[in-house]
């Protein structure tokens, strides 16, 4: 007898946990992706930064599911799907399902602005890191040969739109690359030309935290030389300026995108009802209404049952994982599907190497303890053992020295044509 | 008054040297690469095989030359030179120069066989590098999922064509990366059905090396998995499969190119005289015909004077780069150039992770014993101390649990177009 099959698309937070959460159970197991790796998205910023390789933040999808004995892996992009058979569709042929899971995550949204799409760099996945990394270094070696005083300023102006926690990460950690490492790199080229400029639209920074934690890290940002523009709407992007809703410009050559984010395109692909950010509608067990048999978790999922929609974060994605891996389980016993509950485990963002804030509950932190605090809670996160002392190391080392040798402009070469 | 300039080309291993022998000479150095790293060339392979990271075999040249006072770094393509004017040209505009130092090394040569150059991998540089770790890890994928077990066959299959040290070292690699971790990766693949054929048009692999240590090399790479094929002269390649001269047909997906290198385009672009494999005729004193101060070193320079040719190792192209940058320094002082001795310190190539052979004089080290030679010599030649550790690191985790989480297939996203 074949045992039943679940199909989880995407092999981020939520589809990895909800592999997992599947682990003793008796079913065969299909991740699909379309890339061969996990990533740990809240580094990101450190390689779009060039403080850390690929290698230290993301790990292949099957080392990952080694331990899980059921559980296979699929390079492929998801098209389309056939509910009536029961058939995922991917660029590889269908892949029957008795139970399916999508998690496929969340890219940029760019709000139908064809110049954001056009000049702007998401942060989303590791492409994109590395693009930014690229174009930073690229950036800084174009300003050091140009004479024009004006071009170089423009050249070495970064500008990253979006006041959330990425934006203060990535702006926090381009200000101390520029204060800390370029500054030895580019002896002849005068630094005080560099500006790194965080763009928000509303009057304050990291908005889904407690005012003083707010103020906290504009003031933490500010004191690195990071140029914090407030009620600061992008209007459009050109190469080389950003124009504002009030009619301000920003000369910059270089900007990225945080300031938006929708889901994946899979739900509109498979016509799913979709709510804000184009997440898909789900009942109060995570199912997809009209399909007992299909689950939508993480950045994906919208509003659960009729309340507001959870944040695009890891621990409801590995939360929602988690439940519906329980849930299968349910079902294959017998049993009905439970409702999700989230479990808030408190916010946090970054600011540079040494300082943070975190929200816990009652608990606020800033500064050094709340880089502590961040520094604890993701290394007990990241997901492999190795990663944690290597990441650690590596860390303990830019803490001290900050000048770890990443600053390489690499492009793989175009794949031979067979 | 202005200082006498010294322009660099190349980045690599010869160039380097010599703007470090330069280093209290009163000239000013300009170092000129097309990227803006220096690649540990010897490690280039483990690129390949998935496992290391581009940032632990590569430094940033800015990086590297922070020591230098009196240097400075432009990222550009030479694409000619003035000699009249004592102007080489890039795409980044005349650059003037009192002594010209030309360092720009070698390439994959393919002898002009253009199935080879569309079909085959070079592995000369990082973003081949790269290339060949996507492609060796997507066929891993696509095979996991073909039903035909013949195209399996061909997916799986690995070609090494030229058994010199970069062959040998590629080969183990790629038999080591199947046998102890691609085998925990794809369980439910039948690991039976990989091959690594290392071809080789003489009868014996590693001609530079003494007899003995030869068949040590092809009796290690033969029990690490290897099909080692001798007199094995390839005519052309095909998507899937290599003919060879004399009619047989090697079924296979992947094909890595290391028999052929030759000098830089840039010998021909700036119009010299030329010998074998492309590289420039130098006077005794690695000075250019005709142009006293104009030098070829490393790969780029042909035989010195009536001798033949010297290798294109990297002890070569170290002790030419100091050679000139002291030639340099005399010519400063009025003296005149003296002819440059090649001094052997002796050739090793690596077999995996824990054998070589090793070649110092009358001194022959085989298998463990030859390896740990091999990673002595290259743990001080690696440039910076950081990466020594970090290296050391890496391997004594390999060394044991042979599995570092590099297996990823990443591109960068094109560049974003302003």
């Amino acid at each position: 007898m074949t045992r039943p099959r679940v199909v989880i698309a995407g092999a981020g937070f939520a589809g990895l946990t909800c592999a997992r959460a599947l682990k003793r159970a008796p079913v065969d197991v299909l991740l699909v992706d379309r890339n061969n790796y996990h990533l740990f998205t809240p580094l990101l910023y450190q390689v779009a930064s060039a403080v850390l390789d690929p290698g230290e933040i993301a790990r292949p999808v099957r080392q990952l599911i080694r331990p899980l004995r059921n559980a296979d892996f699929l390079l492929a992009n998801v098209t389309g799907a056939d509910f009536e058979q029961h058939r995922l569709l991917t660029d590889h042929g269908p892949l029957a399902y008795d139970y399916l899971v999508l998690a496929s995550g969340s890219r940029s949204d760019y709000f139908g602005n064809a110049s954001l799409a056009k000049h702007a760099f998401g942060l989303k996945d590791l492409d994109e890191g590395l693009a930014v990394r690229n174009r930073v270094l690229m950036r800084f070696e174009e300003a050091r040969w140009t004479d024009d005083r004006e071009q170089r300023r423009t050249l070495l102006t970064f500008a990253v739109v979006g006041g959330g926690p990425t934006g203060v990460e990535m702006a926090g950690a381009l200000a101390e690359l520029t204060r800390l490492v370029l500054s030895k790199d580019y002896r002849d080229l005068d630094l005080g030309l560099v500006r790194v400029v965080l763009l928000e639209a509303a009057g304050f920074l990291l908005g889904t935290f407690a005012e003083p934690l707010r103020e906290a890290a504009r003031r933490s940002l500010e004191k690195k030389g990071v140029e914090v523009l407030l009620k600061a709407k992008v209007a459009d992007v050109a190469a080389g300026s950003i124009r504002l809703v009030d009619g301000h410009e920003v000369p910059a050559s270089t900007v990225i995108w945080t300031a938006g984010v929708r889901a994946s395109e899979l739900g509109s692909a498979l016509g799913f009802s979709l709510g804000r950010q184009a997440r898909v509608d789900v009942l109060p067990t995570l199912q997809v209404t009209g399909h007992p048999e299909v689950f939508a978790i993480g950045d994906l999922a919208g509003p659960v049952g009729d309340g507001s929609p959870l944040p695009m974060l890891i621990p409801v994605a590995m939360q929602e994982g988690r439940h519906v891996g329980v849930t299968i389980k349910d079902l294959l016993r017998g049993y009905g599907a439970t409702n999700f509950r989230y479990k808030d485990p408190g916010i946090m963002a970054t600011i540079g190497r040494n300082s943070a804030v975190a929200q816990l509950g009652p608990v606020r932190l800033t500064g050094f303890l709340g880089w502590l605090m961040w520094l604890f809670v993701h290394l007990i996160n990241v997901i492999s053992f190795r990663s944690r002392i290597v990441v650690l190391v590596n860390w303990a080392w830019d803490y001290f020295f900050y000048d770890r040798p990443i600053r390489l402009i690499v492009r793989a070469a175009d794949d031979r044509t067979d």
